[in-house]
């Protein structure tokens, strides 16, 4: 498996114009070699096999999970890899502009010095990759997907278990850890990101950090959580009422369920990314809410929680097969309060009613009255 | 205090011959102005009021926490802040190399286009800060001493809690979510780091990930843990024995016990950071077992689990007062097991008996034998 992604990364070098590519974010060293680390690098060449590098404190793990790969043990990775490229005569490098810092790509640069003379005289060229290794995680194999569907599972459990304990009186921050701690006791590796529980006028602030405030009867509490199983990501965000919800509640409830139906429907393979997130917002807009709209409508996750494809208005891309993403739209009224609906669906071809994405989350999107 | 603390890194700017520090760190935005963000950064200029730049998400937020200085809300903070240093006629600007990526960078670079050739000509220069504003943060004032203080506290309090509970059977994973859970039990943050677990055989990796190997009779467990209280990180490394240990068990406890007691007493204002390391690893060296101690002795705390200073064989500097750090020799016996001991210090002027660090660990440094 990691063997055949790494192909896909090296059949990406000819059209670069390098030699060679060298991974160093976390997530893709992790995602070509199965090596969880946090100083990694893999060398990818133009021909012949990959090499890992990473440092003894992860000998043992690397030689155990990546049987298929050469290994290196070094402490400083990204200069060992690339003075192993020029030893081997690949002289022009993509590296990760994204994830490498300044600093960083100042000490590779500066391998290209008298040593590298030696060597044959040809000078050091770093490339800038862009997202060019990230875009190869866009579409999931069935290992992957099986592994996102378990997250959005064990998400569903914790949520409808801790929903059970749903008290007034409760605080935002209690409720948060219990539901990351039932999450864990399901087998999640921990929560995918920290949980936000936004109740009453808090509801108003997409990202509102859990505090002390106590729910109350008449509070809509929205609630967005995922588990992290394997390194996959889950993301669902549900709003539920405390108490039967006064008009005002039950619009701006009814009005994102809608728009987030809409968006689910048109989220197909070939859909552009701008047009889903517009039928959506169109829901919203029409109905006079469009600025309490204030985010884009949506993201793929995978071994990131937020990764490329990205749903907005700016956005440009189309959706393909076996592509995670989330549909999220929201409305918030500031001092009052807010309601965001999020499933983490599956962008599949030929499947469902008229070829729709198919949703890992099991939680109802029907509004939840305690 | 925040105030204060922008007005030392203002001190800085002469020395390094520019016109405005951009600081992107979020640890350091987070020291400079009180805002946890994720995305955030603060122009200094060198001469005036500072100007803190996040985006809408944060701006309720950073309007209570930051009363002391300018806010600016745009997503894009490092262009924002960097077209208003330009606009303003400030064009060298010093900038956090350590943790800007070249992507970053470019775009930052890009802004002297035509655009800042119209505010007057003069171009755009990004000065490497390397870690010039990371280094205010190793001597702590008070407030800082309070939070680890207390985050240490609480990392006592749940080490002894869970070690209550501790019996054969337990597997690695139960102890290090039974241990974070009751950190936040007692008002943590969450845990500093992922607890390291590592029993039997495993106490021979010093990063081991906890497993789900259950502790057996005639294991040592090695306990990497900390809490983090108010964004301070504590870090206490404790090994047990469950049931009386063996002959070489005992020896290589009594071995890192004195060769930590032994770093611990030299750790004093003025030392140099390689002769502390030297000291305790001399006890090691000693006694034969100088190949198992395959790390540096120790590392700063504060908002961050490791910053400066690094105390190490060659690292260089010196120990001033305030200055919390790590003291954490190890012998890891490949195969069969190991011993780590670690607490957390203040070195201090004048405190102690001969002037020594103070301990901010509360549990003994006696071999606990369960």
């Amino acid at each position: 498996m990691h063997r055949a992604r790494r192909l896909r990364a090296q059949r990406l070098i000819p059209a670069l114009g390098v030699d060679a590519v060298l991974v160093t974010s976390g997530v893709n060293v992790r995602y070509l070699t199965g090596l969880v680390s946090s100083n990694a690098a893999v060398l990818i060449p133009r021909d012949g096999p990959s090499v890992l590098c990473t440092d003894s404190r992860y000998a043992g793990t690397a030689e155990r999970e990546c049987p298929d790969v050469e290994i290196v043990i070094q402490r400083d990775t990204e200069a060992a890899l690339t003075e192993r490229a020029l030893d081997s005569g690949l002289r022009a490098i993509a590296f990760e502009d994204r994830e490498m810092t300044v600093q960083r790509h100042r000490a590779l640069a500066g391998l290209d010095g008298e040593e590298v003379v030696g060597h044959g005289g040809a000078a050091l060229e770093l490339v800038p990759l862009d997202g060019a290794i990230d875009d190869l995680r866009i579409v999931k194999d069935e290992v992957e997907l099986a592994l996102l569907a378990r997250a959005c599972e064990i998400t569903g459990e914790a949520f409808s278990a801790v929903m059970d304990r749903l008290r007034p009186g409760m605080t935002e921050r209690e409720f948060a850890v219990a539901l990351e701690r039932v999450m864990v006791d399901l087998g999640a590796d921990g929560p995918a990101f920290a949980s936000i529980v936004a109740s009453g006028p808090n509801g108003a602030i997409p990202h509102h950090v859990p505090s002390d405030r106590p729910f109350e009867r008449g509070d809509l509490v929205t609630i967005d959580c995922g588990a992290k199983f394997g390194g996959y990501h889950a993301d669902m965000t549900r709003t539920v009422a405390i108490g039967q919800p006064e008009a005002w509640q039950r619009e701006i409830y009814d009005l994102v369920a809608l728009a987030q139906e809409a968006g689910v429907a048109v989220a197909v393979v070939g859909a552009d990314v701008a047009d889903v997130d517009a039928v959506a917002r169109d829901v919203i807009e029409g109905a006079g809410y469009g600025g309490n709209f204030t985010h884009g409508l949506g993201h793929g996750v995978g071994l990131e929680i937020h990764e490329a494809p990205w749903l907005g208005q700016d956005k440009t891309g189309t959706l393909a097969d076996r592509v995670p993403i989330t549909i999220e739209p929201g409305i918030y009224l500031a001092g009052a309060g807010g309601v965001r609906i999020e499933d983490t669906l599956v962008v599949h071809a030929g499947t469902g009613a008229a070829g729709s994405a198919q949703s890992l989350t099991t939680i109802t999107r029907e509004l939840l009255v305690l």
